[in-house]
């Protein structure tokens, strides 16, 4: 390949979980059951969650799949499922460390192809701000993925204020990704409809909040990443920022119009659709979108450099979706070439 | 006013309510309680749920407003607050018949200046679709407006099948509204997060439902409008275009891709941006969008003409979007030019 490209988005799963070893009888704690040579199912509360391939933790396959696709480097963030945002702080913890352990030996293995985005357990903000500062410590890491709420709160309510703190400072890059998201009736037809149709809504919710709640705006250094192009919320911000200007309640620790704080974060490529990522770019500008695809799930984009260079921009700008923008949030300077 | 404007988005209040006559102590059956000569509180369930000012009945006031912001024509809807699925069937029924006299009278007065969307008790499907083809043999009204949900069920549930069926074979005018979503603890901030912010993921999830559960395959010729854009379906559609070719069971009664049923669709261009409204109409394609405002609300769009030249169109294709859509979503044959 000729040109850098930085995968921002993709997903690892560790091979295998440690038995349970808190005092609570987790009826959550995942467990791996082999399917077959080449994919297991993550067994969570006596059911399968999802058949997995062994591209999920095996760093010859991802190789082998990134060079396949033109990708540099894969940056590596848990299966959303892992978060374990609804375990006691303890357990969640366990399985921190469990899961940032995977991501490590994968770094490890390869490290001019992969970089670590880890988990902390948020549902403690204090346990999270701790275990974050340990975490990037380690070169091998340049940060979190979070989810876009945690037990059904939006990232940007007050309570998470000692880990947003935590994460400014020690510069770390925070990658949000959709999570369970609140949609109770409003699905009609299958089970795969939640990360289809609501997913944009849950991540468009958590971009918002980062706003409305004054986070960004008492963090101006955070850097932070939304998933799936922000999802809707680049069709929210224009009504926020109307009711920003109609409504004096909504100035209310939000001094700046969202617009300003919605182009200071960043988002993923992850959209499948040409005309949807020029919206993003007149959005929130060609300096905050990064390529990500999902790897190596079903859903994932197979043609993530295809899907860029299809906008027809010009080709210092396809740098800058294809790795330079992801240079700058995950902290370019030290990041190998 | 050069060239006609049909404002398709815009709400109205009886001036008064009936006192509740039925037989349940009905809490959430609204009252007006008068503020001063322009507004009143509309007072449910003991609060104050909305100070309106008399636009919202007198027809001498709106006509005003509408001459000032060049609207030949209102389409009148019922606040959406009223439409009161929250009720037992025969309760909605006397409110649905109150808040249809009221419209029924405004566009009396003035039958250039105004058309009707009236109301129907659709949590008792068979009654709604009785109710609207009583209603639509008044000539005052071409269809009527509902709520994104039906106390939480989401509108493309085959439950509505007898009501979507009537509208399709009346030829009525069936315009989607957002009403009360779901977003529990996704809000940080000021209770009028909930129209900006909640409004436009509510519609998505709607509009995405009629696919999604087959309705607008069987009811092709059903014509049905989305407020608010559509909310954040643009957004949302991509991606449930691209996990339809992906997953098979998104194929269960939903013979063609997602995005063919979403351009039958209309919408209003209530989005506060000409990047996003440049969106919708590369999503959804020009012949779907109609003026809309919100009128006389707070959050209202004041200058929608200026909100349409400023896209840059063709004077044919502002046109379409000033009226001609919304003349082909209402049934134009019958419209009085």
């Amino acid at each position: 390949m000729t040109v850098e490209a930085i995968d921002l988005h993709t997903h690892i799963v560790p091979a295998e979980f440690p038995a349970y070893a808190g005092s609570r009888g987790e009826a959550r704690w995942p467990s791996m059951h082999t399917v077959d040579c080449d994919h297991a199912n993550v067994m969570i509360a006596g059911k399968s969650f999802r058949t997995v391939g062994n591209e999920c933790w095996e760093v010859g396959r991802r190789i082998a799949a990134m060079d396949e696709a033109g990708i540099s480097r894969q940056i590596l963030s848990p299966m959303p499922e892992l978060l374990s945002y609804w375990m006691a702080p303890d357990d969640a913890l366990a399985m921190s460390r469990h899961v940032n352990g995977t991501i490590a030996h994968m770094v490890a293995e390869a490290p001019g192809r992969f970089i670590g985005l880890g988990m902390v357990p948020l549902q403690d903000p204090e346990l999270a701000a701790r275990e974050l500062e340990s975490l990037m410590r380690d070169e091998r890491f340049r940060g979190v993925e979070i989810g876009t709420n945690i037990t059904g709160i939006a990232i940007g309510d007050a309570r998470f204020e000692p880990f947003f703190a935590a994460a400014e400072s020690l510069d770390a890059a925070i990658f949000v990704h959709a999570l369970h998201p609140s949609d109770e009736g409003r699905l009609i037809g299958s089970p795969q409809l939640k990360a289809v149709v609501s997913f944009p809504c849950e991540v468009s919710y958590a971009a918002a909040s980062m706003i409305t709640g004054g986070m960004a705006e008492r963090h101006p250094r955070l850097k932070i990443a939304f998933s799936h192009g922000g999802g809707a919320f680049a069709s929210v911000l224009p009504r926020l920022e109307h009711g920003w200007h109609r409504f004096p309640a909504l100035k209310n620790g939000v001094p700046r119009a969202p617009r300003e704080y919605a182009r200071g974060f960043f988002y993923d490529t992850l959209v499948y659709d040409v005309a949807m990522t020029r919206f993003l770019i007149e959005t929130f500008g060609k300096s905050q979108l990064m390529l990500g695809t999902d790897f190596p799930f079903d859903i994932r984009e197979h043609t993530p450099r295809a899907a860029v260079d299809a906008l027809g921009l010009e080709a210092a700008d396809v740098a800058l979706l294809y790795a330079g923008n992801a240079r700058r949030f995950l902290g370019g300077a030290g990041l190998p070439a």
